[in-house]
């Protein structure tokens, strides 16, 4: 794959392509929230290539403060659903896999490696929770939406869902509160009717103001 | 476009599509925040197409609370661009096309046409101001990062910017107070030297657990 993900044209322009009506299709215009998942498995490594994609997609400050827990099925999986709420607990359940989204509250202790030419940073951060705080919030949400359009790049269906005890989450894995849980995402190849009727978008003139 | 996102197998399973190399390349492994554009216009039209795009991806209770103004070259971006901090003015001044993304404050008043089954949901967030705001916080942030994607997909640049006067540029663009900015993207196509070297990620053992 080259570095350079452009042609360059005679006048020292880039030229980038855009995706094809299969691929926004896949990512967009066509793709579904899953609420059944077929028995087919989703490997570790399906699961690591996801992140693999989701990765590369822009942070402020190249913070990426978001991590990712993979709960397989078993005692992990029993762990967890007891804390979805009462709706969500079949589904996640039944998933073939489940990704705890989560935000480091202590992200800053990596920003000397990975925003080499500003390393003081780690300090500004260190030296202001309500700063930090925010910061890991908004960006590791921002790389939420990234993780779960890199799902559905990886063929895969995914099922976010927000509707489970965040405290009760976060002391069952993280207990020693530097994670704080932000999304439970089911993860999966969809099964038997799998989709409800897709719910209205806004209007164009109800989102979009030109000045 | 099939409304039906993939072929249904003789078990009623669905097979989903996956991007291809050159559509992963363009969205994730590829791409790169530009910091310098060419001339090259964007067109109100291919804007317009960057929003039809992003709002399929998905939102807790379908609540849709991104707001987008985009800002054309002009007054319009003079006013915008007094407000960017200033390593940020002269890239902002200079892009084709700029947009100052937003939270809705009061999106829940289109739930009962957005969540018609559940239009009840409408009162509960108006009752509820920390409720509320958070979930337009989280959801739009989700959204923003779609939008972010959303731009690559139609073969564009994105230039996030976070570091801007949030209230000043609300006080500017947003003066009744509904509506709160939460990043600006500049987008257009890459000038001349539109990357710097690429930063580090971290490694998925940093990233990534399993349970």
């Amino acid at each position: 794959m080259s570095s350079v993900p452009s042609d360059v044209t005679s006048s020292g322009e880039h030229r980038l392509s855009r995706l094809d009506e299969q691929g926004k299709h896949t990512l967009f215009t066509g793709a579904r929230t899953a609420n059944t998942f077929a028995e087919t498995p989703v490997t570790d490594a399906e699961l690591t290539d996801i992140w693999e994609l989701a990765k590369w997609a822009p942070t402020s400050a190249n913070s990426q403060p978001l991590r990712v827990l993979f709960v397989r099925e078993g005692e992990g999986r029993n762990r967890l659903v007891k804390h979805m709420d009462e709706g969500n607990r079949a589904k996640t359940a039944a998933a073939p896999a489940v990704a705890v989204l989560a935000m480091d509250t202590r992200f800053h202790e990596y920003i000397p490696a990975l925003l080499p030419h500003k390393p003081e940073l780690k300090d500004v951060f260190a030296g202001n929770d309500d700063l930090r705080v925010g910061s890991a919030s908004f960006n590791a949400t921002l790389q939420t939406g990234y993780f779960i359009l890199a799902v559905r790049a990886q063929g895969l269906a995914a099922g976010p869902m927000s509707g489970f005890d965040t405290a009760a989450v976060d002391a069952e894995f993280f207990p020693d509160g530097r994670f704080h849980s932000i999304l439970v995402v089911n993860i999966g190849h969809p099964g038997r009717d799998p989709w409800y009727a897709r719910l209205p978008r806004l209007g164009n003139d109800d989102v979009l103001q030109w000045v």
